[in-house]
């Protein structure tokens, strides 16, 4: 029987108020057991990005990430943000560990081959090093993951946060039982944006090609799904997708392989 | 009989010149057994502070830390800097992983209390927590350091990182025989700043008392060694002081307590 761990990412409305940060840090430091944290911060980096006079440019919600814009990432999510969750977390009496992908080479990237378009220093996963999170997991810390990779080569690289968070889950379902969350603003998977009780409880691959195809669930939400049925068939033990009061509450969705549904 | 363990401050000089660090780290890379780096980074700090439209504010060499300064040097020190040299330490072969006080909960400090001067969120180091450095080094990980610290309350505080050298210094030489190098720009204490041959050789307390008062001794060195002397009081194994060429080759001061010098 492997040990639970849970893999909680984060999202970038989390992280921009203060007191959902801070509850929801609460609730995550109370999860029993190994754990860990990956968060994104790309709100703010484009904040920062603009009080630098550098214009933000993304291509399907995904940033481009020249030399500057670089920089600008890696200050905002490895130092300004990741230190804030991570102090957090401390003082919840949570040992937290922030780390980023070059840190104990846990995470080593491809810099993204220039295809149609060059999103710049953007880099694809290609290994988690697991012996390195199993390490800290074991000295009884919480790794505290923010979106920086790295090349093995010393160069940094972005990457999506909700895909690192999917691929740890991957690579760690090896060696643990991978609980993923995915926590963000909204309840859930909805059918309606503006109808909090329109919650998918339940979503297989058939129920979510249907309701792509339909359009009925919203643009944004298909790379972070992708990603959450990637894990949940690479190996994760579960994977929900939801606000901190639905997941606390057990009423966010869930992804599942069956039509089967438990209740 | 203690295991060594090399602690190697790096100034921000060596920072600043790509050339310069990449020589430095590879030279650190190659020291033999357990090692750990501390970094500062005020220079870009500063100049990042510029971007940002908030002048920076210096007094008797430290730096005045507001609100808005300290979220500049948790980005530069903890993001920038710290990234740059794990990813290139990476490259070289060095399983780093950075760090800042908060991650594993390493360095604690206290704001420091307002007497003439109102330092702002600058923390005074109140303890260093030898058993998470210790695991991550028994690990075969290597340490990068940088000048953040935490209160343990969610604080971020902004600390010295010569003192923070020699705390770390300081709180491992119980468990480690701890030397401690102070790399940065000039090969050594000099008499005579314009003379690159008025390097001191070995410098104990009472010639350093009486360089001081004769004014030989440049006024920004003072901080430093007299940090460098509370580590080797508090049992550091060696203290060196000098740039990377001078210290490959053994020709940096060297702190000593007695005036009976070994050549």
């Amino acid at each position: 029987m492997k040990e639970p761990l849970h893999l909680f990412k984060i999202g970038g409305a989390v992280l921009e108020d203060d007191k959902e940060l801070e509850e929801t840090l609460g609730f995550f430091s109370n999860l029993p057991g190994r754990k860990l944290l990956i968060h994104g911060g790309g709100r703010r980096a484009s904040r920062m990005s603009r009080q630098l006079g550098i214009e933000p440019r993304m291509h399907e919600g995904r940033r481009i990430t020249d030399t500057d814009t670089l920089e600008v990432v890696v200050m905002v999510y490895a130092g300004l943000e990741n230190k804030k969750v991570v102090s957090m977390l401390q003082a919840l009496g949570c040992n937290a560990i922030g780390l980023s992908g070059p840190d104990g080479n846990v995470i080593l990237a491809d810099k993204r081959p220039v295809k149609d378009i060059d999103y710049g220093y953007v880099g694809d996963v290609k290994a988690v090093n697991t012996r390195s999170l199993a390490a800290l997991l074991e000295a009884g810390m919480t790794p505290v993951l923010c979106a920086i990779t790295h090349d093995g080569k010393g160069q940094l690289l972005n990457t999506n946060a909700d895909t690192i968070a999917a691929e740890l889950a991957i690579a760690l379902a090896g060696q643990y039982q991978a609980n993923l969350y995915y926590c963000f603003e909204k309840p859930g998977v909805m059918t309606d944006i503006d109808n909090m009780d329109s919650v998918i409880r339940y979503l297989d691959p058939e129920l979510y090609a249907a309701y792509r195809e339909q359009g009925v669930i919203a643009e944004g939400m298909i790379p972070k799904l992708d990603n959450a049925f990637r894990a949940l068939k690479a190996g994760a033990a579960s994977v929900q997708v939801g606000d901190r009061r639905a997941l606390a509450l057990g009423e966010a969705t869930q992804l599942v392989w069956t039509t089967e549904f438990p209740e």
